[in-house]
């Protein structure tokens, strides 16, 4: 039997549970609704009743690497404490790498999600394509998670909040964001802040055949020629133009990765992106992909994610294998 | 006698050269005019000539441990080439790097002049008093430069162009800057900015009583009461707040430390720069130095710099201490 780690993603609405080789092959997946309103203790112990099914299935515990969680944030790191995590009411300050350690007896290393999906893209998806060990994932979903992995390790930061990009500044007095900030890229390239911009629209058009509005709905309207829904993509774009020209002009990392479920309107949303990033970043000028004259090194990426939403999941089971 | 190394500090108007103890003592030093209109050999003979003084008051080549020479940008690095200089006209393409080593048969190390301040100010300025190995530093001149130090060594990002903080985007469909973009944080925040935003304020009030219009005149105008330079520091500051927000947000560091002529007049522009980088960045908010609930080695703190003009030149002649 060959090695493996498991990995847990714990979501407001599911807990999934899968075991991974080495090689990142998967080797068995448990997916559960996240018990919020059964409180904390119900939803570890569903963690660890999984866990044990996956031990067992996979091979055993002296074949065990050991166990990653991806977990939403706000977190503390490396203790693994939840702080207040907006859709797990009730789960404040849940020590989750302490619990779940008593509970499996096995060592637990807490991440956070967005970090996790980060790891995986870097390991096993846009980053092992394309060779570059430091990219910096975008995944643009509910709200705009980040995580920026430097020589194949998540970047922390000092204070352990490094990488918040989602919550960058691009427009000055522009929309309030959840953070109590104006103009957060959240609030711009979310998927909520699609829907929002959508349902806008179809109030003041007085548009009522328009079907339930979602990002994926506006992307559909887009696709089939609706101009309303197309620039509310231009602006999701022009937005994470704003967002990655700061990026780049900071970090002048090799690639840039955009994931989440809005990525699968790449086509939508990257031509007003890459606009606003040639406008707005003159190092992106320079180093290009596009520019002849830039050594193959130098060059500054920007892909959509290659790994679906199982991103999270695979990175949270790749957090043992890069412990040491 | 001790070991010591000698720093170059090449300006569009003046070279400056002198030998520092690995303590930081200044043990001599020498300024002459860069002689621009003669062309890159006259000003690498005034360096040559002027290393060989300072080594032989030194106590000999024995005790050089190196030379360290801190450049305009942009360069490319390590391998110390001048790409395209603004205030260097005829030196384009440059080996800085080569050629002074040609000539003096010692190592030379070439690094931009905002990231050697930075080094400086790390090791022997805001840095050591605060006891943070790890800050940005923002040089608020004739542009705004920016340096990155973690871990007290500089950062570089990956393509050699990391710390480009200048040119931040902080107003969407802002200003025009020197780099083609609209609304960098240097159209806001440099000595050039200022005096650009005084001069308007003249002629828009035919005040033509006032004195000639520079970053400092309009600094001792708000001083003495204008309301119309004191809202032109107040626009500084909140430029500055604003890219700020985006580097703490990312970047996550326990130290910013702002630097430069422009620092002079940290009181009149402060305010609004902490006013606007509390509403711009929920994680400054969160790791504010006045916040009670945060670990001392979480805190974010902003801070002006301790070291003067010299910065740059202390700061190249410490690369050679921190070469291996």
């Amino acid at each position: 039997m060959s090695t493996f780690s498991i990995g847990i993603d714990l979501g407001g609405t599911n807990l999934r549970i899968a075991a991974f080789t080495s090689e990142w092959e998967r080797r068995g997946a448990i997916t559960t609704p996240t018990r919020v309103q059964d409180g904390p203790g119900a939803v570890l112990d569903d963690m660890c009743t999984a866990v044990h099914q996956l031990v067992s299935e996979c091979g055993g515990r002296q074949h065990l690497v050991g166990v990653g969680l991806g977990s939403p944030g706000p977190l503390e790191l490396p203790a693994g404490r939840l702080l207040q995590p907006p859709n797990l009411p009730g789960f404040e300050g849940l020590e989750l790498k302490t619990e779940l350690e008593n509970r499996l007896q096995v060592p637990v290393i807490v991440e956070c999600d967005a970090n996790a999906a980060a790891l995986a893209e870097c390991h096993a998806g846009s980053g092992r394509t394309s060779g570059y060990q430091s990219l910096c994932m975008l995944t643009l979903g509910t709200g705009v998670g980040s995580g920026i992995i430097l020589n194949g390790r998540v970047w922390h930061g000092f204070a352990g909040m490094g990488g918040e990009a989602g919550h960058v500044p691009v427009y000055h007095d522009g929309l309030l964001c959840g953070c109590g900030t104006y103009g957060c890229l959240e609030q711009y390239a979310s998927a909520t802040a699609i829907a929002r911009a959508g349902e806008k629209m179809v109030r003041a058009n007085s548009r009522n055949g328009f079907p339930a509005v979602t990002a994926r709905s506006i992307a559909e309207a887009a696709i089939a020629g609706d101009t309303g829904s197309q620039q509310i993509y231009n602006g999701v774009g022009e937005a994470l133009g704003i967002g990655l020209a700061s990026l780049v002009s900071t970090f002048n990392l090799p690639l840039y990765v955009i994931g989440g479920g809005v990525v699968a309107a790449w086509d939508l949303f990257a031509p007003a992106m890459f606009k606003e990033l040639e406008r707005g970043s003159y190092i992106y000028r320079l180093t290009k992909p596009e520019n002849p004259s830039v050594l193959e090194k130098s060059k500054t990426n920007v892909l959509p994610a290659e790994l679906g939403p199982d991103s999270g999941l695979l990175g949270a089971a790749m957090l043992p294998f890069f412990q040491s």
